[in-house]
This record gives C-alpha cells, structure tokens and sequence, in this order.
C-alpha cells in the first residue's frame, strides 16, 4: 500500500534503495530535515529543494495543537499549507509523549498530554493520531508507540513495549478504515536485548510498509545506542525501509547506514546552525571563534552550498557577533546541504562499494 | 566624477532619471532598502536582487564600528564582505550622531559620540568619515552633517546648517584628496524656510555629484515634511540626483515624488515586517489578524513575489503565531518587493504623463 521499496544494491550491511511515494521518490539512505510548527525553521521550501532534501519529517502533534486541523483541512493538507510538494513523514506524537512528561497520563487507551503552549489537556490515541496523520495527508504516517524513559526497569520497558504492540494494532487497523497512506510500525523495548527482540518480532509481524527503530538516541551511551541498532535491524524484513528515528550526526549516521539503517532525520544540524556551529568535511567548527576574524575562507572549500559559494566565515562570524538573523540562515543552509551531500556520498559509496572508506573518512572528522 | 546622472523624462515635478553608478545604473525613482550591521536583515543578496533592489544603504558608521575597517579592507571593500554586486550608498555617520544624543559632544572639529555597542568614544571629523566611506568602497558617499534636532530654536539650526556647510566642504575636499567616488551634499535648515534656502544655496555651491534633502521626517508633521521638501527641492540643480533621507511610507514616496526627488531610503517595510505587516496594493494588513486565520489568499493577489505565489495569509499568519522567523522572512520578500514594484510603477507613470493617477490610487490606500 501507498508505498513501494526497492532495494537497489547492498555494500557489507549497507543499503542503497528507492523508496516510491505518492509526492515522489526518495533515494536511500537519506537524512530528512525535521519541520516543527509546520516549518523547517528559517528554510523556505525553495530552499529545501536546493539543498536537494527529498523528504522532510512533520511533527503531527504540533500541527495539530497550532494552526489545528481545521486550518490543515481548510488548505488539504499540509503539503499545500506549507507549500512543499515532495514527501512528508509524519511522527505520531508518540515521541511528544516522550518528552512532555509533565502532566502526563498513560492508560491502556492512550494519553492525557498537556500542550506546551497553553497547558490544555488532549487526550492522544493511536486512533486520533492516525486521524491526525490522514488529515496532514504525509506520504508515510507513523504507529503511536509508547517509548519508554531511559534507565527504566525490565518490567517498565516491558509495559511500554506491550502497550506498543497493542497501539500498534490499532494504529494499522483505523488508518487502513480510511486511507492507503503508508505506515510504518515502531520497534520499542527500551535498551534490554530479549525486549528488543520481542518487539521486532511483534511488530514485524503486523502488515506495516517499514519499520522505524525507536527509543534509542534519547540519552544513552553511543555504545548502547549502536548495539541495540546492531541487534535490532537485522531483525527487520530485508524488502521494506528502516528509520531509525532522531539521529543526525555525521557519525550516527554513518555508523547506523553501516547497520542497514535507510532514513533518519534530526534537528541537530538545523539547531546547532542557529547556534554557530557548522558541519564541514574536516570537522565541526564554530564561526563565533575569534579565529575566523579575518578568514576569507568560505565554511568549506568543498561545499557547493549558497552560502559557502557567496560569503566568507569572517562575514557570517560578523552576522552572529551582532546577532543578525541572517547568519543562522546562512548557516542553516550549509548545514542541511552538508547532510544531503552526506547522504548522497553514502549512496555513492554503496553503489561502488566504498562505503567502508567513506564510513572511516567520515569517523575522522567525528567522533 | 563617479557618476552621471540623466534625466530622462517629466510629468509635472516628477523626474524620471537614471544614474550610472560603479557598480551598475540605478533606474529613478527609486527606493534604496536599508542594510545596518552589513546586512538587509533577514534578506540574501540574491534575494535583493529577486525583489529587483538596485542600490542598497549602508550604513558607514555601524561598518566602522562592527566588523571594523580591518575587515573591510581585508575584504577589499563592503561589497565583497556582504557579497552584493550593485551600487551601494553609505550614509556619513551624521544621522547615528544625531540619533545618538547621550554622551555626544559636538564641536567645529567634529562630533565625539559613544558607541551604542559597548559605550566606547569616537571622535568623527568630516575626514573620518571620508575614509570610513573610502574603505567600505560604496558607489555614493554621503558628506558629513549636522542635523539639528526637531524643534530647536532659529539659532540652533542655523549653527547647525553653518557647521553642515562647513563639514561638508571639508567632505568634499577630504575625499578628492584620494578618491573620484561620487558624493553627495546634504541640506539642512531644520523648519525654517530662510535656512533651507541659505544651505541649499551653499551647499548647491559646491562640486557634488548630487543633493540629499536631510532634517526631515524625523518627528515632525507630515505638513511641515512636505512643505519644507516643497520649498528645498527646486532649489537643488535640475540636472543632478536627489534624495529625500529616511522615507519609506508608500505615500511619503509618492509626495516626495511629486516633488521631483529620485531616491529614497527607509528601514520601515523591512521593519514592520518583522511585526507581521504587510504592503500591499488595497493599504496594509496586519497579518496576524484573528479574520486570515482559514485565508488561502495570498498576501496580494496582484503581487508576483515568492511569497504571494507560494503562501497563504493562513498560514503566514501560523509562522507568526508560532514565533518562527519563516514568517518575518516571507513578510520582509514581500515588503521590499512592494517597494520595489512601487517604484517601477512610478517610473512607468511618469513616462506615461500618468503619475498623477498613480498618485492619487496609492493615497486612497496609503495615508
Ligand atoms: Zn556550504
Ligand atoms: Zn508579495
């Protein structure tokens, strides 16, 4: 259903696919740039697709607290309200759950979460989100999961995952009353092997068109984060696309496509841009340094990049001195034409079977 | 000397001009966007260049101060720093000391100001700024003045006009010692007409490459701004460029037009941008109106900007609710756009002996 993957080639782990979406194809392994508040913020769409992003991620739960589903519905969708017309991923709201731990109510149903803009209480389940999903009108939606905190107990991250499993379930079943939009089903079972491997085996089992790794990258140590994705994704079907969710440094990503990993999206490039830093081929720097005072040089020399082709690091070091929105757009610009020039050297590298070497070069410069 | 202006055309007092310029000709009238700290906030240049900017404002004292003249002599000019390719225009630093009254100590020699920046002291001749305007490169310097404050005595603004006279010949000379960069004179005079007459007269005297009517629009009536312009304006030689300093209200424009002035500058459409008002061609909206909550209009349906063809007042009004700067950025496209679409208009009117009309349209929305 509304989703067709082809697994092009593979290089040890590595994959290189194409993934068919009603607003078009995607190209894998991809990072997707992350849209909060219906904005990937300081980015126009035009933007976007000049630094060649073939997906972005959409958080549901905050397009439907603000403009509401009302305004959505009012424009068709949120393809038309936001102006883009490529793929949209959709999360669920089950990571605002996550996070939003404050006044938080979890029963088996689903969850009382109170807004982070006006505190008001709304009460999430799979099936609402699912509504919410339809009617943003993403071209992948995502199960509600129930992700449990980092550091809780055996029995506690068991819950979770059971409670995943049975949202799951339900999630499938409503979007499919109503829609054919693709949907994928998430992995839960916080960092214990045995939950894991249930989760991959409960989830899997259900007729989801790809499957997401979740509850990782939420706090833990690398270590654990990479050995859960190790044992993990090989317990995903080899013919569907794998999203590991909420990671997005050069070297999680590198490590994680060296697992089998398609997709996955972060804010991190976008917010540490806003904050100076910017990622280059040798390394991330931070054009606040006094350093770059007097530096002619672009960002990097091997950018292609607006903002590395137009202005010096001294120019943009002097935007950010005096705090001119300007220069975090500029930044904001590398940085995500950074991560799709990453994403397209790895499909490259697969392709030619380097990917190892690029893998290595990469881990260089990141660690 | 650095420019040659032609005037092209009339319609009443209104002027069609053109002025060739270093770094390109500049079709007149014209409005200037307004670029402080080495940036038009929010805007690249190749955005100013999509909203059909053809000269833009810098302003020399803020360069001087931030990034500093290091910089820009290491960029070999403003304009490889902020990576802009047409004219530029620097303002002298005499309106900063007039709008930097605290701690300013005027004397004949110059005028010590305290940088708003960190509270430092600057001692700015007419010869400083002659150099700061040499090293930032721009295509037009701007003599040094005095501009009096709005309600001084006869006295006052005669002192006043007396040291603009006096600086702006140093100006003059200072600059010729090392530079043939076009430069303009400034009129004083505050509200008095003897005192417009006596500067416009010395000023006219001497050898610039064109006039700037300065003192107005900085606080006082709208009748007294247009009577004073009324009066000044063909005072000023027929055959050289005139520019009306810090205005930038669709209708000011429109008057100042009238008047036979050719440029104009003002930091007000990008500024209430940033406050969610837009231009358009039926008066201003504020955007976030609680009536363009559902509206798929676009800002202006007779506006062709990015933002008008890619954006619906919903959900520009969505960016704003939600504080995201994409809104601050489409509303600043959208604004200088207007401005620039202004004056293409006027000067399309005058060759058609039709400015009158658009004249009297634009104050049926604007006044
Ligand atoms: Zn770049
Ligand atoms: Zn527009």
């Amino acid at each position: 259903m509304g989703l067709k993957f082809e697994l092009l080639k593979k290089d040890g782990k590595a994959r290189r696919g194409r993934i068919f979406l009603p607003h078009g194809v995607v190209e894998t392994p991809t990072f997707m740039p992350v849209g909060t508040n219906a904005n990937v913020k300081l980015m126009t769409p035009r933007l976007l697709n000049e630094i060649k992003a073939q997906i972005i991620l959409s958080n549901a739960f905050h397009v439907y607290l603000k403009p509401g589903l009302d305004i959505i519905r009012h424009h068709s969708g949120v393809h038309n309200f936001i102006g883009w017309d490529k793929p949209i991923l959709t999360d669920s709201g089950g990571f605002q759950v996550f996070s939003l731990r404050k006044g938080r109510k979890v029963t088996e149903d689903g969850v009382v979460i109170r807004s982070p803009l006006d505190g008001s209480k709304h009460f999430i389940t799979p099936e609402l989100s699912m509504e919410i999903q339809y009617t943003i009108g993403s071209d992948i939606v995502m199960a509600f999961d129930y992700c449990a905190e980092p550091g809780v107990s055996h029995e506690e991250a068991e819950r979770a995952l059971e409670l995943t499993t049975k949202w799951a379930k339900r999630s499938l079943k409503k979007l499919r009353e109503f829609s054919d939009q693709a949907i994928f089903g998430i992995v839960q079972g916080a960092f214990f092997y045995d939950l894991r491997e249930r989760s991959a085996f409960e989830i899997t089992a259900m007729d989801f068109d790809g499957f997401a790794i979740g509850g990782l990258s939420v706090g833990e140590e690398y270590d654990i984060t990479m050995a859960m994705t190790e044992f993990t994704a090989p317990l995903l079907p080899e013919n569907k696309p794998r999203y590991f969710m909420g990671a997005g440094s050069p070297k999680i990503i590198v490590d994680l496509v060296a697992n089998g990993i398609d997709i996955f999206d972060s804010v991190l490039p976008t917010r540490v841009a806003r904050h100076g830093q910017a990622l280059t081929w040798k390394g991330k720097i931070n054009i606040r340094a006094a350093k770059y005072k007097f530096s002619r040089e672009p960002i990097d020399y091997n950018c292609q990049c607006y903002t590395c082709s137009s202005f010096t690091r001294s120019y943009i070091r002097h935007l950010f001195d005096r705090k001119e929105i300007l220069g975090q757009i500029l930044l904001t610009i590398h940085n995500l034409h950074f991560m799709m020039e990453l994403s397209a050297k790895i499909r490259d590298a697969i392709e030619n079977n380097t990917f190892s070497e690029l893998r290595k070069e990469v881990l260089t410069y990141y660690d």
